[in-house]
């Protein structure tokens, strides 16, 4: 390490990435800005080359090596965005690497790193273990490790989507910006604050993962356990050395967001403006979207900061997002087990627009007599204020029913 | 009408669009490009004001009314994209504006027609009880109808397109376009083909919703019905007789493709793009990916028109393309009726990486013995072979099953 970050060395990366990286647009959601009076630019690196800013990171980097350095190859761990944007930059400068992933890590961020040119390592079953092997690796070929976060070459090539920003919207009142380890973060808010001393930052964590939140509250950089997140991106126990000190110093507030804020900024970045974001991406919009008051009237640029989210995954949030929003719910009820009874819930529930999705019977439910038939629902409503009119219409009609929760299944 | 379509009706629209739209972004998929040598190039209309093309035309037209139009009014009938374009269009302009949808038009399209200030007027199930109904309030308040592609200036706008991809990307050899009633094919064929002579254009339909390619074969406009497709959007049983001669002239070639093709389309700009399209959006990647020994080693532009997608249609789309792409099945089995056996078919599977989604038992399927169960399961897999991999597991473990089709439930 021991190079300082200086704003000097941001405006050198930008030049740098000229041309290499892509100098992503900043998307006004218009009609969110106008439903809310606030306005909200969304800088999207969720189209990014490789789907993050990473290689922004990574290629600034890369591109300060000495040519022995180079010769010697790089290497790196990681389960996500930084594995490809090491492995694309390496493969663009001529560079050998090798990416340490945990054997866990998505097929398909495995096989988009060696399509990018990197030689993969497979190694335990988290970032920890991986992270071991990749340093055992430096030591045995003198290979340079590239470290995701903590390092100023990386940190300053995060920091030039603080120039794009305020090229496209000077008049930007707030950044609000992921922070996992730090290096985005402390890029942006070093450069943004140098180009207009007036900009606010603000730092978002997923609340499963505060080691950041934590640091700047009692001043002290700790270990802190991480919960399952879907904003893995930004779940780090231990962020850097190297941007704590410049979080402390540019940012201006950190905040926190629920896994079920971040379900409903997934849903309505994919609903309301055409636009797929992982779970780390998706923070500075959760943060936004739960704090509208605090914004109202001023120009929001919000960072999304990728965009590789597992398919899969993507069905679990849609389906949490529209349960929790009250646009999907799973009732439990008692029919009569006989003829026409099924007919007569199911016209019930379409005589006031709701549609169902999924229907399961059965009589093993303790505490029902053998005359009854226990029925579980999903029913699609167009809202909370639907749902509510469903409700009342079934109990209207007879029905004892109750949504079910975690707590009762 | 009367007014003939000229390249210098769309320079025009351009500069009168400018601060209007948004002129979006043309964005490389490397991946994609890397991999097929198919250099793939995507106009983001999905990000465009209000989520589609339509505002281009829409504006444009309006803009041309005199003030006597203007202060009369404007009606027009859409389920989609239109209704928007010319809701926002009008309240731009100052212009009072009536929007007849169908009665089961989505709520959300209904709900932003009305946000974008237009009066909205349900009317009948289908289009054309919509547009009847607009015809007599046309008759009646003496408004203009604002056609959604039978009109030149509004075939004008969508062409203000063209200027914009091949400004962005001047060496494109080939602009793919989806294809409806014709306006925006028609509008971006005839200022391509202005701007760069030697350019191609290539239309797309939905084999559902052929008209426009029957009506080329045939060198005739008929009324050709419609089978629902997800790409509602260009789903029109009679296209423009503005836009067919224009389309005859300088479209090169036209296409259909599948709901199959569609689906998979729409999950490669999902996963591979993070881009939200709606059906009628992805027909000119559809076309691209099932045609790549077509384009190979091309510049080939492809236009996204629109990303209004209900959030419902994605899941099930999502789960067409994963099942016709072999990466989740579902398949019916028959275990023996009796303690561990439902435990040893899961291990079989889970022992290959297979992921089990869900799983129904009974014992009702005739056929089977007292003895026995059905089981039905949906299974997750990495890809195609991963598929096969876990398939032979299970027949290697003795399992006789069967994957379950539409034929066989």
């Amino acid at each position: 390490m021991g190079t300082t970050l200086t704003f000097d060395m941001i405006q050198a990366a930008r030049d740098n990435l000229q041309g290499i990286i892509k100098e992503t647009d900043l998307f006004y959601a218009e009609k969110f800005s106008e439903e809310t009076g606030v306005a909200l630019h969304l800088k999207l690196e969720n189209l990014q080359k490789a789907g993050s800013f990473k290689i922004r990171g990574a290629y600034n980097k890369m591109l300060h090596l000495s040519e022995a350095e180079k010769a010697a190859g790089v290497v790196a761990s990681s389960a996500g965005n930084h594995a490809q944007g090491v492995a694309i930059s390496a493969t663009k400068l001529g560079i050998k690497s090798t990416i340490v992933m945990p054997k866990n890590a998505p097929f398909a961020k495995i096989s988009a790193t060696k399509n990018n040119g990197a030689h993969v390592v497979l190694e335990g079953y988290g970032y920890d273990e991986a992270y071991e092997k990749a340093k055992i690796i430096q030591k045995e070929t003198g290979a340079t490790f590239v470290h995701p976060f903590n390092d100023p070459y990386v940190i300053a090539g995060q920091g030039t989507i603080a120039f794009e920003m305020l090229e496209a919207q000077p008049d930007l009142d707030v950044i609000i910006v992921p922070i996992g380890g730090g290096g985005l973060a402390a890029g942006v808010a070093l450069a943004a604050k140098q180009i207009k001393p007036s900009i606010r930052i603000i730092g978002v964590q997923s609340e499963n993962a505060p080691a950041m939140y934590e640091a700047l509250q009692s001043d002290k950089l700790e270990h802190v356990p991480v919960t399952r997140t879907i904003a893995d991106g930004i779940a780090i126990a231990h962020p850097g050395e190297l941007t704590f000190p410049l979080i402390q110093t540019y940012v201006d507030d950190i905040m926190t967001v629920s896994e079920t804020q971040l379900s409903e900024a997934f849903l309505f970045l994919l609903e309301s403006c055409n636009l797929v974001c992982e779970g780390a991406g998706t923070v500075s919009v959760a943060a936004l979207i739960n704090n509208v008051e605090r914004f109202k009237g001023q120009q929001v640029g919000a960072v999304l900061s990728g965009g590789n989210i597992d398919i899969n995954l993507i069905e679990s949030v849609i389906n949490h997002a529209l349960v929790s929003t009250g646009r999907r719910t799973q009732i439990k009820t008692v029919v009569s087990h006989q003829p026409g009874e099924l007919a007569r819930l199911f016209a019930c529930i379409s005589e006031c627009g709701g549609n169902v999705l999924s229907i399961y019977q059965n009589r093993n439910r303790k505490g029902l007599s053998m005359y009854q038939m226990g029925v579980t629902l999903v029913i699609e409503a167009i809202d909370a204020s639907h749902k509510a009119a469903i409700f009342d219409q079934l109990t209207h009609h007879g029905y004892t029913f109750y949504e079910s929760h975690t707590q009762t299944n």
